[in-house]
């Protein structure tokens, strides 16, 4: 699928391994709109500081985007290296320097490797194609086992607009937001106020409910590019009707590639839902939602396929929110095996059973004292998970 | 060793399994000074309801303790259960039933098996014994792979004092508490104020600094009985000299226990403690030291015997606390890897590495922002973990 005015480019640079993509490059031939959201971590890798920076003016034509190395803790240094990338970009595609961003993940604390980025640009370059999303896609992967990416087209005021989007991500995730690169293109005319509002909010409901394994990093950034070349009538107001088809598309994509890194979570065999209602109010059920869903008992038992519900409310009982334990309901599935905090016996925990065998299943928990209701996405947490981090430095 | 006034009992009632030891008994000759400590867990056992409720008298004479069944989630039937248990211990004993203490641990929401403890009952009290401790501290054993006792003896006022402790906990330990149960018995002659507040401080420099898995329990209760058979002078005033010893003792009984229980940590294969300094304040060093230990991500490295300190400062990163990342320095052991937020290349990490193959070591975080000091001890996150979580219905 095209995104008018769109071109990418990816490349095998050896910033890590030999022969394996590594390097990114999306253009767009006329500067675009271009919102941000970042990690929230106390430690920024140098791309993340870069960009906040040059974000300031809602503009951007390129990323330039690495796997292979966080480029983070890397000081003075690797403040210079992100410049340096961003220059040589600037220079190759004849734009302004500061219209471009840069992305990195990987390693933290080793030093990024500009001369193989420098070496690699021209083919970087030529490579550029409408066509190649998702070569990027795949050069940013690093633990993930899928690359992941998301296409839609709309119709805005008569006009097709289209959208893709592209993340990588698998562990060290949990919001606010997963150790992950999302970056969302679109050839939607939209101005900076609204784009901002309505990557934010998209952000919200989809990256921000995804949990693997509860840590955060110091590279995530999800980044929105509208560069208006589909023409349609300007979005400029967030309580016209255009609006709200662009914010639900881009909800849409934000929220299959949240179900898809998830999926994708190192070591991960299933995808669990933990929706978690009749709460005082949303907050609270949402509280509920990530302590469970945060659990390394509850996702070990999950592995297990064990419907060990004694941890699923021993987590509960952690959250710090209040509740009255003797009115709890929790359902794997539409088996109800807790009625008012009891078990409802081995029977009924053994057809629950069988909905744990199953790839993905959603865990519904009432309180049954508010109208309060929310939902969070995590995976089991498997032997892998552990293989996988002891080996793997990231 | 021999607490004066004490004895003690245990037996395999076939609670959960045949053949093991699962059920236990604490008795003193008199009544005693008890304080207690309980779950912060908004969901908790019937155990540890009925005995909040008894310690309002702030006397028992007697614990009776079982593994194999938490009765928790058990409803009116389960408080019914505890109760009967207390019971039959007092009639055995002819002593008052609000002087009997209750406690279980083992698998969440299945009923406790009264039957097979009436059965046992008199065989229970038959056992008693003032060598007995080492049996008891076997019976309350679930994942743990050893027993955890110590022993201390100290002089008070010219009188000869003892205090023994025996604890059981391996999985689902996070602060506050850990799941544990943890039983200390003294001859001491002390007040209920003092006694009371002496646990209190003893339990937050122990027990409420260790961390396995980030879970926590609806069993957890340290119980500390003081039967006053040392006759030594009455310990009623907490600026007496007398209370510094023996809160001394108390607290390094805890944290001798505390080791025990991070050491045998589930699928624990090294024991390590994160110091935090130069924090602004020491609560900002306690959140800092508790969000890498607790760091799923860091774990499973120190169990790879990676020195990936970009984990480190990645968890430190998301604990919500305001530092420089630029000022941070990260010793493993002696060895100091990063400074200035900087990795000191590959040789020093390369040292660092072989003190990561040491069984236990610390990591020290200095911040260089102020005099706040914590520590906080965890474990590796191994393979066998989730194995053990996986198969083991807890």
């Amino acid at each position: 699928m095209i995104i008018k005015g769109f071109s990418s480019s990816a490349v095998a640079a050896g910033i890590k391994y030999a022969d394996r993509l590594d390097l990114g490059l999306i253009y767009s031939e006329m500067p675009a709109v271009t919102a941000g959201v970042f990690t929230t971590s106390q430690v920024k890798a140098a791309p993340v500081l870069l960009d906040q920076q040059r974000l300031k003016q809602g503009r951007s034509q390129a990323i330039v985007v690495n796997s292979g190395c966080a480029n983070a803790c890397t000081g003075a240094e690797g403040l210079e290296a992100a410049l340096e990338t961003t220059r040589m970009v600037a220079q190759s595609l004849a734009i302004p320097e500061e219209l471009v961003l840069v992305s990195s993940t990987g390693v933290i604390g080793l030093p990024l490797n500009v001369k193989a980025i420098e070496k690699s640009m021209g083919k970087l370059i030529d490579g550029l194609d409408p066509a190649n999303f998702e070569e990027v896609a795949r050069a940013i992967m690093t633990t993930d086992t899928i690359s992941k990416t998301s296409y839609r087209t709309v119709e805005i005021g008569g006009n097709e607009v289209s959208f893709m989007g592209m993340a990588k991500g698998s562990g060290m995730i949990m919001p606010n937001m997963a150790t992950m690169l999302c970056f969302i293109l679109t050839d939607a005319r939209i101005s900076f106020t609204e784009l901002n509002k309505a990557l934010k909010d998209a952000v919200e409901q989809s990256f921000n409910r995804i949990t693997v394994d509860g840590d955060t990093s110091t590279n995530d950034m999800v980044l929105v590019l509208a560069n208006g070349a589909a023409e349609n009538p300007w979005i400029d107001n967030d309580s016209n009707p255009d609006y709200q088809v662009f914010q639900d598309t881009l909800e849409s994509i934000c929220a299959e590639l949240a179900l898809k890194i998830v999926s994708d979570g190192e070591g991960a065999t299933k995808c669990v839902t933990i929706r978690v209602c009749g709460a005082k109010e949303d907050k609270d059920a949402e509280m509920i939602a990530r302590t469970v869903a945060n659990s390394n008992l509850v996702k070990t038992a999950f592995f297990g396929e064990d419907a060990n519900w004694g941890r699923i409310i021993a987590a509960m009982g952690r959250s710090g929110v209040r509740f009255y334990p003797d009115r709890v309901d929790i359902a794997f599935g539409d088996v109800v095996l807790v009625r008012n905090g009891q078990g409802c016996g081995p029977e009924v925990e053994e057809r629950a059973s069988s909905i744990l065998r199953e790839r993905a299943f959603t865990v519904c928990i009432d309180l049954k004292d508010g109208a309060g209701c929310e939902e969070v996405h995590t995976c089991d947490f498997s032997v892998d998970y552990v293989k996988i981090n002891a080996d793997y430095r990231s």
